[in-house]
């Protein structure tokens, strides 16, 4: 029998080892993984040879076409499959009125995710959405069975901005993921100390964005986190802390990750690789919330991804352009970064490169473990059986970031002049190549939404 | 020459030790403890053979005349000098406006301050005022300096109710508290969680208050405990987190108080001493918050008070009727609880009689702990040169409590029917008998209020 | 081209993930795994639907022919290859004289390799030796370079016993293979606290082998742990920590194993399956060191398996007679039980099918870690390219453990009557079956010295 | 009636407060403290204005006259009256055998106790003894009970050197002295360690004192700490670690600290002081077990002091000369230094002066902690019926320590050239002046053996 692809000769990277060999698709699934002559017949040869041969990236964590990032489906996943990203999580939100909001209806949660299912018709790669939850309306608790029924097995909430949700309400939340077996995901940060210190810096003209960390400080961050990972411990929910920039963030969540725990954190690229020194150079452009840190944090990072505190690496990327980054003042600036088309070569040159970090912990962070994290069986892997989502990586090219490959409406990057030795040659979605040399081949369209599952955690 | 009293023969107790002797006071003052011989020649002299002589109770804790407590001052430090109270801290208030505030006008919280030292023309015992703030109003911090100057050297906040002030808030408050070298002090329960629990009993017609411990839980209590302890540590602010009622919140605390801290805690005498079957036993009598909790969580208030994470036993008095407290809903009943004429005998009971612990211990907590925390050098010791407020004691009387004997305008007690052995027999104030046997014997208006010091605490 | 074999249709286990699929076998090693139509033609194809295909058990923790256990490596390693053993690690002992050792003479430790790989020319599947260190000589500092590059890269210590060290010698032994990239290993229990109870119950005629675990206390195993464990992270040393059998021991090694940390542990079948109970039911059959212990220590090898502090489950295979086991105090009787057939059901029953575990857990703790850590890359994974060391399971049989399938020397097993679902149906090494539903097929010799490489731990 | 003596005007210090007042004498005991108008007729009275009068020093870890310390009674107790040490404990040894050692036959413990009490009629200041066990004696366990009875009521023991006990001895030892009520004391390094560095030194020729720390390393010292507090927690034993020189060794008493513990600790006044730099000043003159550690180490005693962890401060007095120190290489010297008349002005300078730490922080660690500790209630407190032994402490007085005033055998002193601000005056014991202005006035023979009771820790 003939199958349609042999991959051949290249450094399979699995989430435990390493080892050279070739790996076999047909029909947009993996079919075998091994040596050359235990291959079958195959359409095409690809030579991977002097080439890293690992699993699509995984970032469930990334913002297009909505209210905060002006990506389409179409530019912010030519980002996603020229850095490598075969699966992304974006956010269905729940509309809701207020001056500056986009809508002028409340509606459920639903028509959020109707709404990007039909502005999702030109994604280059597969997609899963997170239901966003934005106003305290008891009538959503009606609406997630179904939701979850259909795919969507996450739900997003803040504590923090005019949408943000008290921890009451999201106690109840909760309560009902946990009946649902479906996951709760929080952006944590304290927003009175955010809005206080933020006003105290605008009585004083503290205009600088330099002033950005101090104004989000790590405390606040940690506050939010402490307390909501405590809700979900108390109420027995499946629980994921996003974008943990810091130290005492990270040690919240680890305080209530006992043993069989259902409590699991990300951090971003950004957090991993930048210090807040970044405002000085790029001034609001890496605006977001929470702000980038210090050097000690990035280690601490990297400390509690190795002691699976952490077990995500993802890019909260946000399209913003530099026209719209150009207030006078930091506080007017929109939040937001883009990273979708950068995230591993920075990523994959910092923890391997620089920290000696192996290919099997980058390949758990970035794709197994947001895989398995948020109900995507055949992703993030090269198992038999799954999708053929597979990046050829080049670990000895070196190069300088620039924005001026962006794919993404957004048109800077904060990572601007960074050299990085390591290099997304091709990029596979389903057997199909949709990103070779830089440039998109994949058809619009081509990439799909997935129904997730309830994931299961640690045995539950 | 010769003094006014020596009470002779007594069991005196610091808080180091205890040893036999006598006390010699003139002119309101302690002027020698020692030995009968070693004793000058005294006007008076009192037997206190057989009986415990410690310096008087300090509570900082009491509410009395104010939109939650029925008790006048002279009702309220009636109560008190019966139970060996010789000095309070009660609450002035800032006011605030809301359909149910006892106030019309918001002004500012010296009104408050001159409100209470009228009202408290009828004292039987020495007082100080907190600063009790309820609004987010920076025009507060104007006034800050000359209260702390006034001898108002701690200020109380809410996270709760709906004079509930913010993070954020209680952050800028706290940074000022630092630069006065004046303390912070919080009711800490997670405002949200607690009324999303009360909505969903409310909604389940669970009207029974025996539910009032899980709808305002221990995690809502440490949630909140962790968030200010964690702004006192990050601001550098010398806090008090009260009636804690838990092991978790218990734990919050601890987590923030490493070497050198500035972060001390209380509990209350039926966080020691009583469970939550006292709802199903009182109904809504004992309806306070924190709520009355485990046998558990009462074998941890004396493990913190034993390690120093908790260093105070208050009371929290608020005196109620029967008759507010009898609707048909708990929901609906008025907060509070009165222990004033109580906490002494009761705790003394569990404390010395139950768990084997000493009479130092006693004294730490009750008396001079609280005396040094809040800035009153010349109260709860029996060190020469400070008040002669001191306290007979008579270890092996037994009773049972009752209402009674309330000096309070509340007409139960939450001990009611409890037998104990150990009941104060005199009580005196500088000098002066205000109590004896059971009966009042001061005169009202010979409580002053105290003006308190900056306090200092681990030498800062 | 055709290969060996293609062993279709079973449910594939990785230390990832699980499933079903294909895996083909060519010269002894697996070249590929994959789905059925992927597969390349085979002389012979093995029908493993309704069976786990899993690596085969790699425990390095054995005693075979040696001064305590009266197995030969025929007889060791039969019992391996129908319990789904396929690598285990013996040790190679440095000789000691005393009055009870087997030795007359004090030789090199490379004579006790001599030995050892004479005597396992009758071996039935894979092994490799650790050496074993019993005398305080610093000559043998002179044999470690040579005998690591031989491929013996771990050498064991024992605090106790007449051959015990002391922590001084440790230290230096520590110091040297730190230097030489390999790893320690230590048995570990105060020796001076286990003599000083076992004279006292001598003293007191406490002879029944109830007393055991008293004699042996948890304490005093934590104790060593505790001081070996430090003086690996002192120095730096990979340290793995043999046969914790509770609590407080893995506790002990935790404390030590912050982040990039050299030290790991193990616990052995016995200890997460057996309580002290047993003592009672078989008498001295189960005279083990570290002594059996309680249902709570049970749980917590669970617990420390799953958060890392523990990394592999082993036998600690010992094979002693009936007859040697029936003096009439316990102290007389030697130590040792066996465990080799019986380990991969007995801990399959309980983690997989009373914990609800996952059969990538149980393929992490009995194959893929033991390999990573003791220098194994080739085995414990089905990793194409890697030995065809190969289990099939069949997860629905079930079966009554008895002695009287036992292939060891040892007429008894300390799981007798225990009724287990989950058996052994073949065993492949490098290929070729060497054990098939209970019976040896594989041809005594065909078993052979692995020389291990010197592990890498957390990338050092 | 008219008393003794009236110490007039000075700054009490008592373990909670301090207070200007006056301390009357009558027949060697304190009869009361008071203001001067309160104070009886006396036939003197002494000025204390400007001076600081605080309860006499209780040092509980003191060698006089024995195998490692040169002293006399009256020698030792000379100092410790100059250095305001009102009350020492010295150590009774049972002799054992061996060719370094003092005694050529092994006696009862009984016997040292003899002997100490006869060699110490000349002493100046009050002394108790600790028993001191040297061998793995059953014997000895026959002799406690009487021992305890006659007021030795404390044990020390060794894990190092060549009288080093093994942990299985004094786990023996520990389960008496718990059924007496009586403590153990232990110097805790660990020995094999200490003695294979020393080795590897003395092969490489490392002969220069600075070579001292690395021999007897911090981490030598908290491996014994660690197994011997565990010992001490596993048995339920009254432990006091000694001469706490490091933050791992504190940190491992800490580990069994938890609330109700019967494990406390102490520290000397040069680990608080001085840094190993000092080995590069005075090379051997220092030399002591444990040795002189960091900076940092210096700071971490002060943290485990307050913190409560560590609660006492001695100073581990031996009597040694500079010229049995001078041998070419430092492990020919022998161990111990002189600090009796140096440790107060020494530690209140550092404690005082240099860190503001309050007098009532010294009172508790040089008075009243080791003389609760030990069951001394007469000693170490101003508390009216308890000795008068009182200290008069000149705080701005500045002086520099020399050896030229040293009242001990021993003609050097660690602190050499330090410039200290705070000078012993006078120093009282049982109402009798012993010191003054830097010169003994009191008769040898004066001071007495104290029976010591068997000490309450935290009620037991
Ligand atoms: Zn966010
Ligand atoms: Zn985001
Ligand atoms: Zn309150
Ligand atoms: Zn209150
Ligand atoms: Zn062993
Ligand atoms: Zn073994
Ligand atoms: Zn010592
Ligand atoms: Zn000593």
């Amino acid at each position: 029998m003939t199958i349609d692809t042999v991959i051949h000769g290249g450094m399979l990277v699995t989430p435990d080892s390493t080892f050279e060999g070739d790996l076999a698709v047909d029909d947009g699934t993996i079919v075998s993984v091994g040596t050359e002559q235990a291959m079958p017949d195959a359409e095409e040869t690809i030579d991977a040879s002097g080439l890293i041969v690992m699993p699509g990236v995984v970032d469930p964590h990334v913002h297009i076409d909505d209210h905060v990032s002006l990506d389409t489906y179409e530019t912010a996943t030519s980002a996603a499959a020229l850095g490598g990203v075969t699966t992304l999580i974006d956010f269905a939100w729940q509309s809701y009125v207020s001056e500056d909001s986009p809508w002028d209806e409340e509606k459920p949660l639903r028509d959020g995710v109707e709404r990007k299912k039909k502005n999702s018709d030109q994604a280059v790669i597969d997609f899963g959405l997170h239901g966003g939850i934005l106003r305290e309306d008891p009538d959503l608790f009606d609406e997630l069975a179904d939701l979850v029924d259909s795919g969507i097995t996450s739900f997003k909430m803040y504590t923090t901005y005019e949408f943000g949700l008290s921890n009451g309400f999201i106690r109840e939340v909760f309560e009902r993921l946990r009946d649902l077996n479906a996951v709760g995901v929080a952006h944590t940060e304290d927003d009175s100390v955010c809005e206080s210190l933020t006003s105290e810096f605008q009585a004083a003209d503290r205009d600088d964005p330099t002033w950005l960390p101090a104004a989000r400080p790590d405390y606040a961050e940690a506050m939010a986190a402490d307390d909501i990972a405590r809700l979900a411990q108390e109420t027995g929910t499946k629980y994921y802390g996003i974008h943990t920039s810091c130290q005492k963030a990270a040690e919240a969540l680890a305080r209530y990750q006992d043993d069989g725990s259902l409590i699991r954190g990300e951090t971003c690229t950004h957090y991993t690789t930048l210090t807040k020194d970044i405002y000085r150079e790029l001034g609001s452009l890496p605006k977001i919330a929470p702000p980038i840190r210090t050097d000690d944090d990035n280690d601490a990072m990297f400390e509690y991804l190795q002691n699976g505190t952490l077990s995500v690496v993802s890019t909260d990327h946000v399209a913003q352009t530099r026209e719209r980054k150009e207030n006078s003042k930091w506080w007017e600036d929109p939040f937001g970064a883009n990273g979708l088309q950068t995230s591993l070569p920075v990523f994959h040159d910092e923890a391997v490169n620089k920290r000696g970090l192996s290919y099997p912990f980058l390949v758990q962070v970035m794709c197994a473990k947001p895989a398995q994290t948020f109900g995507l069986p055949n992703k993030g892997t090269l198992e038999p059986g799954t999708d053929a989502d597979i990046v050829l990586f080049d670990p000895n090219e070196t190069y300088t970031i620039s924005a001026r490959h962006n794919a993404s409406v957004a048109d800077y990057t904060i990572y601007d002049g960074r050299e990085v030795t390591g290099k997304v040659t091709r990029t596979y979605l389903r057997g199909e190549l949709v990103a070779s040399e830089g440039e998109i081949v994949g058809k619009p369209g081509y990439g799909k939404f997935v129904r997730r599952e309830r994931p299961v955690w640690n045995e539950d």
